[in-house]
């Protein structure tokens, strides 16, 4: 067995940042779409043009608690000569309007109640003596003191345009407008109108499923004793946070031993409930980097597309990288390097732009800023590789937390940027401005 | 019965926007905090200083994959005269570490293994011809093509200094730092600290559980055919939509008829999951607005801090509201007017604040910012009324979306900001700068 039997085709090619990116983007497709009702389609992107199937409101209706009454009825009407018409009956929210105002009437209307056929005009229950027979009042009576409704005489102190205090049939939508187009994000404003014009469910891609597992048989889980050797499983753990967080649902699977079999048959389980998996560690030039090896034979590599690259990139923190698809559906896979810096940093670079890829995202990346590096001593970084510093990010300027070592988990801790270094650049002096990555 | 009967005392003074939102943030208290899994944690705010139990990493590691050996064993070696050593075996991660590397000895290490007693630094598997007896390696060969480990003989090509890719013992924390301090909100870097230093579960405020509950007996639910009078309840969707987008567990009840019985009775089935309420419709003036009326009988009135308020507001949209805490528990209610875009704006200003309270968080308020008004006539708005009009915000300009009506929710739906315009002005020019709060 030669040495020659460990190398790669291209493994001495470095890919850029964007090559790899632009690999992936150019792999991953957005999901198929379903049906969801409305509330289960938070933050997922509507597929369809949605127009209005009728008009809203869907009738002319008040926009005050009053009486519904005639123009003429109340013309010059005032608290010293009020208006005196007889109270037919009461018009409340939800009812089908079948009273009828004539000449000299009115209706009892609440809010969001059909104006009455006859009626031309709402006064305001404040402007009336609310047929208590004394001054202006501020409000009706409960209904439970006089649940027949209201009858008797009403006195109105004002005069009223018409269609005052009326909201018109069609003046916020109408049928055959066009409500939402596809492609819009559904916040809670949008799911607002899709129930106002009636929509319990709606065609949106869904939120992705992300799987993610770590690797490596130095893992152990939080809560449990350190023995030698030992560190803590934290991968699994942010990055099923950060997947979630760019609005996938995600599985965190914990740590898988350095072993290929018990690596490859936990992958194949897994496929049936991931739309997109993502490995931690493994994936460099170690002995005991299965995650390569097991990966080689999950699949069918006959078929375009399938298999997983394991590639060198011109990056720091980061450097080893795969990507791919497995199992008979493509799932994408991205496998990343160990290190907890580095797995974060690749992420934020790959995995994130991936799941809002999957979910149709357009906005798929984080915003980008130029900002004032503020620091005592000039940074460095390797000449040939684009360097993620972590940073803290304020009102233009950004500050450098902790080294550059891939394992400072504390110090990204406090971080909410990255601090990019371009691959030519080796030092970067304080006041320069720098291209930065804002986290939140 | 007088018009007396229908006045609460006060009724007739104005709160202010500002007044109704201190009497809401000094009434409703932070969630008592509880313990809770990792990743049921994210989001929520840490109440407790955590400090690292043990240093990391816990050992002297290594950086790579390589040969751990000794300094002076490795001194001026070169491709042409490389250094050999004998290999006495494989440090693989989460390996307890049992190997001594003596005088021309090398441990073949993996990255995050520990350092080997007698090693003194470590030179990568690419310094060397990887035990093949040829040129320089790019990797080691997999384990599965070697299980024993490795052994023979490996040819070192390149000097390394004392230390060289070794991550020292608490080089990223050490014992008894402080990792996070309370107040910190855990998002995945935090999370993936948490989990580097072994805490599997941590004390924090749980998210609220919210229950909105729409009410008017004018409201059917999405997907039912709407009869005469109807319209569809869209309030209770995106309401519990806006909850969660504050961060909390929402419960969605859905429309409830205006029958101060029936509401009372839901509300009181429904305590037993909220921490919060929030009621939309039948606040104001109507003779079927049962809100006010099945809330002056919840709970205990003869405690201190019980009972629901209601008031008006100086804002448009969204006069009439109200704020109370109810049952047994005090739990904080917010009725809110029932017009849509009245209640959402109502959200905005005094729900989710609270829901942020409740979450322990500081910043509880949308971000607020001054921008240029883009439009082509003046604004209008009433005296004595702070006025707040959905806007698109973009670059330094705010543009005003639909109309100044609170039933006009498509306007809505293509909103981002709200224009703020102070109670004093009744115009507002073009090209003016205007508060606008953010609402993405």
């Amino acid at each position: 067995m030669s040495a020659a039997a460990t190398r790669t085709t291209g493994q001495d090619h470095l890919w850029s940042v964007d090559e790899h990116l632009e690999d992936i983007l150019a792999t991953v497709r957005p999901l198929e779409p379903i049906e969801l009702q409305l509330l289960d389609a938070q933050g997922c992107v509507l597929v369809e043009d949605v127009t209005v199937p009728v008009s809203l409101p869907p009738f002319d209706n008040s926009s005050m608690d009053g009486y519904a009454v005639r123009v003429a009825d109340v013309a010059g009407a005032s608290e010293e000569f009020p208006a005196v018409l007889t109270v037919i009956g009461d018009v409340a929210a939800g009812s089908a309007g079948l009273l009828q105002v004539g000449p000299g009437q009115a209706a009892r209307i609440m809010t969001g109640a059909p104006l009455p056929p006859g009626a031309e005009t709402v006064v305001p229950v404040e402007w009336t003596d609310g047929g208590m027979g004394g001054g202006p009042v501020s409000g009706m009576q409960a209904r439970s003191l006089s649940p027949e409704g209201a009858s008797g005489q009403v006195r109105v102190h004002r005069p009223a345009e018409v269609r005052a205090h009326v909201r018109a049939k069609g003046s916020d939508v109408r049928a055959g407008d066009l409500a939402l187009a596809a492609g819009t994000v559904l916040g809670p404003p949008q799911i607002a109108l899709l129930a106002a014009i009636g929509r319990g469910t709606v065609r949106v891609r869904p939120r992705p499923r992300v799987v993610v597992l770590s690797t490596g048989s130095e893992l152990v889980q939080p809560d449990t004793e350190l023995a030698g050797g030992q560190i803590y499983d934290s991968n699994s753990f942010a990055l099923t946070a950060a997947a979630r967080d760019a609005g996938a649902i995600a599985y965190r699977v914990g740590a898988v031993a350095d072993d290929a079999d018990t690596l490859r048959s936990t992958i194949e389980d897994q496929l049936v409930r991931a739309d997109l998996m993502v490995t931690t560690g493994g994936v460099s030039v170690g002995a005991y980097d299965v995650v390569k090896e097991a990966l080689s034979s999950v699949g069918d590599e006959d078929e375009a597309g399938g298999g997983v690259d394991f590639r060198k990139l011109a990056m720091q923190p980061g450097k080893p990288q795969g990507f791919g698809s497995i199992g008979p559906d493509h799932t994408p896979l991205l496998a990343l390097p160990g290190n907890p810096v580095s797995s974060y940093v690749s992420f934020e670079l790959f995995v994130r732009p991936a799941i809002r890829t999957l979910m149709g995202l357009e906005d798929v990346h984080r915003p980008r800023v130029r900002a004032v590096l503020e620091t005592d001593k000039a940074l460095t970084s390797p000449v040939g590789r684009r360097q993620f510093l972590r940073g803290k990010y304020a009102d233009g300027t950004v500050t450098p937390v902790g080294g550059a070592g891939s394992h400072l988990i504390a110090a990204l801790a406090q971080a909410d940027a990255l601090i990019v270094v371009p691959e030519d650049d080796t030092s970067v002096e304080p006041g320069t401005e720098v291209e930065t990555i804002l986290l939140t």
